[in-house]
């Protein structure tokens, strides 16, 4: 979004609040009232103009910069959700703290021996094992996860497999990860059945850059991974893949220093503005504050603080708190396994009742196209009222039964908690997600904004109404 | 470009060779007969139709990879032109060989210690120096190349001075590189003087992405460098930035294991179509064969060796060689110094006044949009020509005075060789060049084919004419 789009966004907004809202001023069953409307459009356009959201995901970036879960640089970054929520004025500020398994990286080191010495651009999938030793080894090629399922036992003995696959698919929705992640996810089982001394797949990611894309694995069984396991580059995986197609023989040397360390402690970090009228009702959103260590964390998730920390503050600038509590939390160990999204919904698991409606900023920081909602009958109708004032900043209404209000809402929304989901575009948030690139230059502080005003009007009209959600 | 633009461009080439070709037929004076201007043509829609320019640049990148100047990777790559010329059938195909001083990049690590640690995605530059062991220093921020000029002799003792600089202006022409390629080439210059332990600098490069640049320093008066000197991707520079502008302290560790390594072998592979009527006379088209070690040298200049030696097949399957000699010189250690076109200037001293032109494509893959000369007034009014029959793959005619051929011709136009140059548009090239992001897939083969098909066209008809360039 360009700055004069966002001018041409808030005369959109000003003509909306003088004209299509009076003329439904008249009808008594209306969800909001036409107070409550024009609050909400004054939120978006205070927020189309506000730099507040792109301030903190800056000030996240760069003060602390990468925060792996369970580390060091996560607990400064909890420290800092601290001060944060305090300098903003929210009525309540706190961390809860639960233990994790610490994963570390470590050193990698992967370089093409055969036929001719290359550095690969490559890093460790999270979960990974340490090589006890150097590995030098010739490469065995999968066109994708099927061969390498295919692959029989101990057939592997000495070699190193490698999983090529199709490059992930872009869209608007992101649904090619899925389906790219499972040779990152489980690729592993396969080669430790067939005795691999290690695995190497192709990025998950749809970035052309030669960045390896991170994550976590998927258990197998109870246990992680015993061996090696490693992600290069788009661009490395296709010279991988012509060698392989011109019968060349691929051999590799690779070490890695990955391991898991043990328990260590994270936590969430709770903001609350408390209600005016129903303190015990709570409208929950939130981000995850743990990133990845490869880059700074700028889009995964550092935008999902922004975004949602601003959106919070700007309501507690109105005259009057809403009737409900706000709550924002910055979920720890997101990227880990949810684990603060676990701990919060068992902590909470007594008083999930009170919670209204729970949504995450998980997808980057390009522009919400459509809101989603898994609610009961009458707030479906609320939240129709409210996709149409979020119409003007470019928002159309989506299914009213979709779950699933981002990552770390999934362990409270299976317990009861009704969600919501503003969906942002998500077609280059996997160029950058997980990788070296997640830097904050990626960001632009116009979509940014429409993000926060969306959140800001949003939030404002459920918390301010008396709606109940449950299904 | 895309496939239906080819069709485009095919299409406006038949249209061409009906009528404004024969429109001009009855023209004595014409430099080009209507023969040779149909041929021309036919040439550039054959050329827009061929892969194998493409193909050249991909079996260059795949079968040979990231090729040093002096390295063994080099030498595999003069060999591999040796065979390409043979197999396409060159009249005669044959190694020059010089000796060059051996720069070798080895392994760098780059670590921000504080304010917290952070890896740096960084690269050696070419000439710098080991660091005889860690070095752990604090780091003084300079603006740019004048603010470090400015500091006094000896005011670094025990510090890394990190120079940042405004990231480089992008433009079609590549106008921005010089001016942002100071600090690489002379800021260890004025480090050293003022007795820094190393320099860091902002990549020269456009680049957003989180790639350092890499490239050669330039000498202090008889001398390399005698400190590790890196660059830093652009993202990180802003990092830097942003935290010293925060008032933080930053502080690093370095070590580098970069350092000459005394003299070995270089080459360059020559390529002759050999004239059917004045075989003594040259038209010498090149690039450079090897490459930056972090990529594997695509757009540079992986993509010249493809462009110039398709363009010159398709004219060695006319049914008649020109009348003049066609040379395509693939240069070797281009990137250290032009030490390939130096060498090159040399051994042939005394034959160059039969060099009818020179010139290089060593700017990328993108389209051609401009050409420009350096040549007598009557071969003046010959380029002139020619750019009209390019007109239609959306060529224009610059200059007429303008000097430089491309780097390699730059030894041998100083003794007197006439130039021409066929303009790429660089606007994304030095988001690439120098960089670990240089790779087959960010060439688009329509693009690279216009190349082909303009060198094919200009060089035929130069060889093909009786005009002399000389100045």
């Amino acid at each position: 979004m360009s700055f004069s789009h966002r001018l041409v966004l808030s005369i959109a907004l000003s003509v909306l609040s003088f004209s299509s809202l009076s003329q439904q001023s008249a009808a008594q069953q209306a969800p909001f009232t036409q107070e409550q409307k024009e609050t909400a459009t004054q939120l978006m356009e205070t927020a189309l103009k506000s730099e507040l959201g792109f301030d903190i995901v800056e000030s996240l970036t760069t003060e602390i910069g990468p925060r792996l879960a369970g580390s060091e640089a996560e607990k400064r970054a909890l420290e800092w959700g601290v001060e944060l929520g305090k300098e903003l004025g929210f009525d309540k500020v706190s961390i809860e703290e639960f233990t994790m398994p610490f994963w570390d990286r470590g050193h990698l080191h992967l370089l093409m021996n055969t036929p001719y010495k290359q550095e690969l651009h490559a890093t460790a999938l999270g979960g990974a094992a340490t090589s006890e030793k150097e590995i030098e080894a010739s490469v065995v090629y999968f066109r994708d996860i099927h061969a390498l399922a295919a692959a029989k036992d101990g057939s592997l003995k000495g070699k190193v497999a490698f999983v090529d696959g199709d490059k992930m698919v872009k869209s608007q929705t992101g649904a090619g990860y899925g389906q790219a992640n499972q040779r990152r996810r489980i690729g592993y089982h396969h080669a430790e059945r067939a005795g691999a001394e290690a695995l190497i797949v192709r990025s998950v990611g749809s970035s052309s850059h030669r960045f390896a894309h991170t994550g976590m694995m998927s258990k197998n069984g109870d246990n992680w991974a015993t061996i090696p396991v490693v992600a290069i580059s788009n661009p490395d995986a296709d010279q991988f893949r012509r060698l392989h197609n011109l019968g060349e023989s691929l051999s590799v040397s690779l070490s890695s220093e990955s391991k898991w360390k043990g328990d260590v402690s994270s936590g969430n970090v709770i903001l609350d503005l408390i209600g005016s009228e129903k303190p015990e009702e709570i409208v929950l959103i939130g981000a995850h504050i743990d990133s990845w260590d490869n880059g700074t964390g700028a889009v995964d998730d550092g935008a999902g603080i922004g975004i949602t920390v601003a959106a919070a503050t700007l309501i507690s600038r109105l005259p009057k708190r809403p009737k409900r509590t706000i709550r924002v939390v910055m979920f720890g160990a997101e990227e880990v396994g949810l684990l603060g999204g676990f701990a919060y919904a068992e902590k909470h698991a007594d008083n999930l009742h009170n919670h209204v409606v729970a949504t995450e900023s998980d997808f980057g920081a390009q522009t919400i196209w459509q809101l989603v909602s898994n609610v009961n009958e009458e707030a479906t109708v609320l939240i129709d009222e409210i996709a149409k004032i979020l119409s003007p900043i470019g928002i159309v209404r989506g299914g009213s039964d979709v779950p699933g209000g981002g990552p770390d809402i999934i362990p409270m929304q299976q317990k009861g908690v009704p969600t919501i989901r503003l969906n942002q575009n998500g077609r280059d948030y996997f160029d950058l997600h997980h990788t070296p690139d997640d830097t904050l230059d990626k960001i632009n502080p116009d979509e940014l904004a429409q993000n926060v005003a969306a959140y800001a009007a949003t939030i404002y009209l459920i918390a301010d109404s008396d709606v109940n959600m449950k299904q």
